[in-house]
């Protein structure tokens, strides 16, 4: 057993190890798509390294990694950390990796039987949702909030399903069931990641302790007025799509900057015009709202003032406006009590932290449903994620690891 | 000479003849392409029979038609009017076409010498800018207002420049500097033309009498703020594109309004934004301002405010804004006392009128900057036009063709 000498620097090691298992001849960034040869044998080198360290590793039938580090007491509900290996298509190195080196160095630091309770680093399959066009496929299964449709509906691009991807890669896709957590798995649960925002970055900040995970309210907006001629239409006689939509834009801005005090967000990331010529009237204008927040009223607020808004713009600009909810997820708050926790620790070690919402979804606000779970993030460098550029100095990934460590250590010692 | 005798009923035939030279299989509209065969024979077709009712007919070196009815002094300038014939691909039956039969029409109701001054129709050729990306040829060409460069920078689909298409339908492209017509040939000019617009139709009016051609004054605006994940970024680390320019649309929209008692008009009718994605923050939109109008101060109001809102959207966005003058087109404004005329014999005939402006660009706007000009609108179904369910009522035709024929009396007449 060597865990207590397993050093920063070899995490770092880890780290460029599996930053090195790439798409063949990948030339921008990192290309690890779940199932993929790469991300398989990813998974392959994690258990074994994992298992030489003397963690007992097992698998279960769509290949999530369970390693376990016993303590004095492993009848009692575990505390479990982790992420995900896999990445978007040319990605960055960080996204989920962190997660996963950051608990392998903290379980590491810690002898059989030294903490009360078991400590378990999972390492979690499919988060991302490039490959089947959902995602967090394994935390998910974990917490049996994944209808049966889901895995034989979506299909990747050569035509397969989640199942049929599954048995290709040996596990068992039919057994998928079998992957449920007991109710009382775990006591605790906290997660590594990066931001994905700009927000530490911004604030010099080296930590974010999660306190909820946001999830998206979106709606597919289609303004219908009159593709008209430009210099033959005078003003009173259009029925301008644009500038309804310029409405509807502006409002949602205004609604999601006045609830901004909740941690609401509000976006237009997509919008379309018709005919889009520069002589011609707006007709048509069709385009997307994305309401992210983890207050359900805050987000039912932006929600509110978006419909009140779309009567107006009808009546001001003489055209019809349909909106169509496409989903409302319910946003996730994470634990306080773990919160806590990983603040003192920040306290206590002089960190500079900020308690913060994540914008992104992530594995643990599907673990979260279950058990109490936490988060805690590292500054990402401009806040680009899902890019060759994504970038976190490794000394902010260091600051995370001891911090986990001591996190999981208070944890896995509470009765 | 049958002269006398021409109807009503024959102008409709007249019509129908001319809407019957279309491309072959053309099952959308009518097209009928600059210098094309159908556009050629079409030429021919009016050439034989206005000969054969006695008027005298002339062709310059771009196959501009004349057709004249002489008056007792053809020593005075004469008395023009006239549209064209070409279209748009698949466009409507009315769009130039009813500006000449309305004249054959006109000049049909008088014997030669009847009048002071001659009359004289004009069919302009290459009036729409389908082919060759430029208007108004055989107008422009009569004032001499086209740089000898756009005759041959201007290529259509198939390679051609202006020269080699007429070369090659049998005119004398290089002769085109001869197309100018002397300084002192028209005392006068009125060309009837659907209006394109809704204006009549929502009014209930049969006639518009047109004061002004508005011009356009266009820009390019690029905004660039920075793409960033919908869900991970503050509201007030944003800087978003499409929020920027939708406060510009806004404020363009606003500033047209306020200047439309001077028949300003703004709009913005091509946006794109990059990268469109529904998770993404905006982070550059491309889009086009395009503001006309027939009063030069105005127009210059509304681009003024535009600047002055770039600047303001760029502070509260935090974005960088580029504003490109594409185009600034001097407004025309069209002869007071031929208006004045035609209004006369509005009231005279009872029929329901209004003073108003061309939003679309017309061959009158450039006979106006050599001679006294005007123009009598009929009322477009629905305002479409370049379409091909452009409409207008036969009978409000006739109400044109009767005002027309009463309007050139009256100008022939005077002294």
């Amino acid at each position: 057993m060597l865990q207590q000498n397993y050093t920063l620097q070899d995490m770092k090691y880890l780290f460029e190890t599996v930053k090195a298992f790439n798409r063949p001849d990948e030339k921008h960034g990192v290309t690890r798509i779940a199932y993929s040869v790469e991300d398989e044998v990813t998974h392959q080198y994690m258990i074994d390294m994992m298992a030489s360290h003397g963690l007992s590793v097992r698998k279960d039938a769509m290949g999530n990694i369970f390693a376990r580090l016993s303590g004095k007491n492993s009848q009692l509900p575990a505390v479990g950390t982790g992420s995900h290996l896999d990445t978007v298509p040319q990605g960055g190195a960080y996204d989920g990796v962190i997660g996963v080196i950051t608990g392998v160095y903290a379980l590491m630091q810690f002898n059989p039987g030294e903490l009360l309770r078991d400590l378990e680093l999972v390492i979690f399959r499919a988060e991302e949702s490039s490959r089947f066009g959902f995602s967090c496929a394994g935390s998910k299964a974990m917490v049996g909030s994944v209808s049966s449709d889901t895995w034989v509906e979506n299909l990747d691009d050569s035509g397969k399903n989640f199942i049929q991807v599954v048995e290709q890669m040996g596990y068992s896709g039919k057994e998928i069931d079998t992957c449920l957590l007991p109710d009382n798995y775990f006591s605790a649960f906290v997660e590594v990641h990066i931001e994905q925002g700009k927000r530490l970055e911004m604030d010099g900040l080296a930590i974010g302790v999660v306190n909820g995970i946001a999830a998206p309210t979106r709606y597919a907006v289609n303004v219908k007025g009159h593709a008209d001629h430009s210099g033959a239409t005078p003003m009173n006689l259009r029925q301008d799509a644009l500038v309804a939509s310029a409405m509807l834009i502006n409002d949602i801005n205004h609604a999601a900057c006045r609830e901004s005090c909740w941690g609401t967000v509000g976006t237009v990331g997509k919008l379309n015009v018709y005919p889009n010529a520069m002589n011609v009237i707006p007709g048509e204008v069709i385009f997307y709202v994305d309401i992210r927040g983890v207050d359900s009223l805050s987000i039912s607020r932006v929600a509110q003032l978006l419909e009140e808004s779309v009567h107006k713009a009808e009546v001001d600009n003489n055209v019809e406006i349909s909106l169509r909810k496409i989903s409302s997820e319910e946003p996730v708050k994470l634990d306080e009590s773990i919160g806590t926790v990983i603040a003192q620790q920040c306290k206590k070690n002089n960190i500079r932290y900020i308690t913060m919402l994540s914008g992104a979804g992530h594995d643990t606000m599907n673990i979260a449903k279950k058990y109490p779970s936490a988060m805690i993030f590292t500054p990402s460098k401009g806040g680009i994620s899902h890019h060759p550029d994504e970038y976190t100095d490794f000394s902010d990934i260091e600051v995370a690891a001891k911090l986990l460590t001591d996190t999981l250590k208070e944890l896995a010692n509470s009765q």
